[in-house]
């Protein structure tokens, strides 16, 4: 319904616990903002591997009987966004094949650039494909050599493919995680007494009572089995390149990520707008819920006092139903409402994170327009939205971000703000306590870390276009 | 989960619109906070009645195909509370009914005292009782005068019983609303166009777009025909007692609730509430959602920095499978979580709106330290909870409520808070804007302002130990 | 789908068994065939009645957790034939409620032909109506008199009904069987080990295993508590009027319905039909599965060969979507198939219990024809079908029987057959051992045992319209 | 829930319809007997292939909205029995891929033998498997040579494996049929005015109102595509292997099978065991619905009338719970009832198609006998089932096959009937017209055609264990 870029996927592994399926079931529970259209567990019983998934949030994919059919000591799980309509059943997640006569599963975090060449290579090959994930690549490359080790095997099926991956490998004894050279998507390690646990983000640690143990390296290939954890870093080095976005929008803000609190980037990239963008005005006002941290911190750091003038519906889900004949359009109406007697007669603050389309940025100032603010300053806790993201993130085509074809001036004029200020990408860096180094800013500045070949930009841009 | 109070129910009905079901639907969504269990619509065609009603929220009850089976200019609908077990399908409202021959449905937001002595009399009359519902004691003593205008059945009925209600009426051509003499329970009026609108909050107008006409007043009849809106009293009259609590907690921050900004009056308990029990402390938290407001009033009032140290879960539906072999109760964490890096070593404020029976503030207190947090000091938007209310909320037995039989301390001990301070009775009534006079503050108080035949007390004793 | 004339209902209850409603719900699943469209279940433990009833068929709307739910060791359940459209959810039975302060519920087979004036009265003296159903008027008549003896009471208000009625009744403490003076529709005793049964056809006896007692009488009341059975006589005696049609199609083959094999019953018929209407031909084949019996009948008695020339598919249910674009109607072919090596060439006479449309006979007629077949003979195993049916038969209206306006030579035109011959009243009575009297004719007759008023006879043929 | 051997599968295919997948809907629910517990259908709209499967009958797993998602002229479709557990979701099919970058689908009637060999030999060449099916290694198979047509393709990949197959494949441009060099299994071409045809059997004609074309011969390719159709034969020809027991069981009776009417070899069966096992009686009564023919036949040779003693529920679906706490296990009764006043005092021929493991057959009789029957004499329309099907059959393990170790009469002693007779292996071949030649009896005779490697001997009883 809104306007934002999407994370594509979570995921939550686990070795060691009599209750595996229970736990990821709660960590995938704990990582649903990061996929809400599929969910999947894959359980090994030092045997078989066990999977049930569907289209759905966790809470209804899964119930108690469902989990029951899913023993072992051992589980990965996966959370999926998907665009519509492209990406049915067929291809969700955890995937569970036999591989060289051996089970394995695997969840994938991010997007690989070069999934198609390498699709094509191994179609010559007589591979049959499933499915049209990418992630399904590097099963078949983990197959190819089935006679040697799986670490081994990983490693050579991971050196074919180039892009992002925060990837769970789960064989009957084993449960693997490998991160990109680049660290472009995140990944931690966690333990809960003798359990040892992989996850997109710390809140899913904190849900269980887990212990937050560090996060896994950008090209770092953690292997846990009963003789233990072991670091192996089998990639050429790169220079790391992680998605700074996290950090201003697909992380929870009551997460670790890359070691450091989403809450407090978020707070002091409002603090930051508030020095490069200020404006005398009475109100500072969050788009909820997104835009809180930041527009604490922008209220704290201007003076102005902070206030709710949007309240947010907590009862909007997927299957909401507009009637359609002779009513009108209530867009943002479902979710959001404008509260009059806070807002009348104000000069408002509004603060959010970032603005894709322009079209909601729109709806929401003429909706605290028509509850009575008097000036409406559209505040943003990120630069301008400037280019797709090929790294594991839907973002629609360039053509459709108003901020690549739109100065910031036309954007406002767009939205019907009476100001807009976007922070600046060093204020972002600022934020996050970094000079720019380590991290990814594709989306913004349009240095891609990671090239996609010629051949691949047109598949590329189609994906995004679905 | 949570230790509330429940309000019980929620009231919406229109007249004259020709797509009075979809609209219906949409005013019970933005009421959907004030009953979750179940949902109901009642259409008129100008001839005969259309119902649908189940159990689930309104976007599970409802979709595209069962309201196309609604038609007709007019309808009612309900969404309900239900405590679990006792109140099953058959309780579910709108009732619909064949009454002197014509059809009749009824909404009701309240409760009823002496529905049990009015049901006896009833039964040793002949009638039969579908349900176990107060609300079918009105149906009955409607039906008894089929000879009359239905405005004075009402009107008859409604004498013989005493308590809370603000009821909706639907027949083949007329909506008709009433709330009884005391007002207890909210109702307005709307206005979409050439349609009017009957409601429980205005939060309902607001996501259809239409305009706030007035309060329904206390001992008001007003019918909706072909002739338009008329306004009768036909009780005799008696002290208001709208429910205060309204504003502390049950409606929504966004609407207005006997006239009044009901996100102002909680910013103002906020900041009553900090001159009240003012404390050294480095961070105002509220405890999400509810407590928001009141928070920001308190860190504004107090000049201490206001902060989210708590983020919710939007993702917890009913449905939630708690694991229940080896891995402990996960209580609070489902839905909340604290963020270290805010808490760790502060001084730390945490506003709530009420402690009903103190698990619930336990665990959150238990949460924040956990967190790190050095000293924690909860502050309650309202007084001390003490007695059960019997006017349409659902409340423990007073041997379960905290406050009944613990002295702050007690409870502050019991919380395991370093300190904890309740909002004045006279705070509240400051915050709303009132002396006192027009509210009903039992659950505070002990004073009821209906009082309820001896013979019915047991039974309201044992309603709430259901 | 099919052509055929429905009963409505059947009923099933036992007393002092513990596991009561599983054996009400095997007891409902062997009378399935009597009511497809909707099932209910009511348990008594004594004190409380538990309910549950929905739409579908016995094994769709119970599963062993709803079951669960239905504790005690006396149980009443319903299944329902219930027309397209106009008797939803609120009219399925058993209907169960609070009648002078006592639980009591209510299954009935049959119809009352004076409900309509009966419910006019009751609304007059301020009854509210929840459903539709005729039934519901037993139970407000039944709470009329709340003081008395509850088989008092059922005796009072039965009095004031007239028509078709094998009643189930109830309380915490009594199950209840009651059959209308002229026992129109079937009602049977059983008993399993120390249980008592009551049943409308004893192969609900049989699958339980239970022993067949007695068929109640007509007009005869039957009180089943801690005391044991007791049988009451409480009316004014009548001509017997049993439904001759149960022994034609209604009744499942293997019951023993009104004391009589309903087998034994139809291949006489058979066998009779063949004496009356004798033809020269090479196969007799039924029309599956109704008219296998009568087919074996006739053709033994005409030493014509028996086979099965056309086949029943097991799969068609409810839910069957026909594809309505370019295809055309499939008609009786989704469930019919005839065999062309099995008809190719040969004379055959086709046996089927009844016409009431003659639309299925033209389509099964023509199907023969395709296949091959050089003379087709339709013979019928009970006189035309000329009058509807107002007793608990769902017929369509006098003008849409076939028979009611076309001669028998007209019929054989429309539906193509070569010859057509029906089974004479005569012969249908002496199938059954008797010389009439005793049992109700009037779909083929006209004459109705049970007049009814006047101002009644609008509203039947309405109802049968519906 | 009875003891018969189960067909595992039926198939079915059209091109060049406009209704492609509604019709495949329809034929799938004519074959709904060869395959239960799934159905999925692809269909093919000449650029991308569309899948739809799911557990269930035909008539849950469709309905006119996922139909609707199923575009285009040409479509396969594919029913399947499954045993419980083993074969979950992951094994339905059809199977629909991406093979050297084009889409292709698959549906198949029957068993390999040497897939596990096959499979492994893929695995080491690097292949990964989504299922644990045997029809999944000749898609593997076909991707080898993505260079070549299509049908080479098939043709090389059908030359490495060995056993009985009918099998659908669907491109995005041509349907094509293989059935394997000895024709177990069935498959017929058909035509619907330009539409051809494929499918199992000829009833999934009737229905749609198709012409039976021919059979497609054993060992033959067919091609359908815009040109038209195409037969091959690609490989080296091998001695014919009909199935016999299609005409004893599998088959619908009113199909051609191998170009010859069930139904009528069905009744000649009875009529050749009433010459080989003659026995005084007073009644042939068929154990419905499978006995029904061969019981005619029985009872026209031997002149001893032909009755319905037993008679078959319709409602019995797979969801039936039978209530487990105090009352006694059903069986059989569930579905079947046997008529006393038919048999009461009779000498009873029950005429069924096979015994398996004995337990119905046993059940059935003590229903016989406890419902009066004088004597029972069983008579079985095939020889003794002594061997497992390894061709796509699911039988139990020689242990479970009564016959394998146990005398006729010691069968007869078990069953407690006091005569029992089987048809013997060269009337069973008269009844289809045959001296043997052409068919497989291997279940009857343990001369398997297609030898299984030895290295796979232990994983068939594995799979049959399952």
């Amino acid at each position: 319904m809104f306007d934002k870029l999407k994370e594509e996927c979570g995921v939550f592994g686990i070795w060691g616990h009599p209750e595996a399926s229970n736990l990821t079931y709660l960590g995938l529970h704990a990582l649903q903002h990061r996929g809400q259209e599929a969910a999947g567990i894959v359980s090994s019983d030092g045997t078989s591997l066990h999977l049930h998934k569907e289209l759905g949030l966790v809470t209804d994919v899964f119930d108690a009987g469902k989990l029951a059919k899913l023993p072992g000591s051992t589980a990965i799980g996966h959370v999926r966004y998907s665009t519509a309509g492209g990406r049915g059943i067929k291809n969700t997640q955890p995937f569970a094949v036999d591989c060289g006569g051996k089970p394995l599963a695997i969840a994938h975090n991010g997007n690989l650039v070069n999934a198609e060449s390498a699709r094509r290579t191994l179609e010559g090959q007589g591979a049959i494909f499933f499915s049209s994930s990418d992630t399904e690549v590097v099963l078949h490359l983990v197959a190819r050599q089935p006679e040697r080790e799986l670490t081994e095997r990983i490693r050579l099926a991971l050196e074919q493919v180039h892009g992002a991956y925060s990837l769970l490998f789960l064989s009957d004894d084993q449960l693997i995680g490998v991160r990109d050279p680049r660290g472009f998507r995140p990944l931690i390690l966690g333990k809960l007494k003798g359990a040892w646990i992989l996850a997109s983000e710390t809140c899913a640690l904190d849900l269980i009572e887990a212990e937050y143990v560090r996060e896994i390296e950008p090209g770092e290939m953690v292997v846990i089995d009963r003789n233990g954890v072991k670091s192996l870093h089998p990639f050429a080095p790169a220079p790391a390149a992680r998605c700074v976005f996290e950090h201003v929008y697909f992380a929870r803000p009551d997460s670790l990520v890359f070691g450091r609190s989403v809450y407090e980037s978020r707070t002091r990239q409002g603090a930051i707008l508030a020095k490069e963008h200020p404006v005398e005005a009475d109100l500072v006002i969050p788009c909820p819920d997104s835009g809180v941290p930041a527009a604490i911190g922008y209220a704290e750091a201007s003076g102005i006092p902070f206030g709710m003038g949007i309240v947010r519906s907590h009862y909007v889900g997927r299957t909401f139903i507009e009637p359609t004949q002779q009513i009108r359009h209530f867009g943002v109406k479902l979710k959001l409402n404008a509260l009059r007697r806070v807002l009348e007669g104000k000069r408002v603050v509004v603060v959010d994170d970032s603005i894709v389309r322009g079209t909601t940025s729109r709806k929401v100032v003429k909706m605290l327009r028509a509850a009575g603010a008097k000036e409406i300053h559209m505040r943003i806790s990120s630069p301008p939205t400037s280019w797709p993201c090929y790294y594991g993130v839907d973002t629609p085509t360039r053509s459709e971000l108003i901020s690549a074809s739109h100065s910031v001036e036309e954007i406002a004029k767009y939205i019907t703000a009476d100001t807009l200020g976007y922070l600046s990408l060093e204020g972002l860096y600022e934020s996050v306590g970094s000079d720019g180094k380590g991290f990814c800013d594709a989306c913004f500045s349009g240095k891609y870390p990671v090239s996609f070949p010629v051949e691949e930009e047109k598949r590329l841009l189609r994906v995004v276009e679905a």
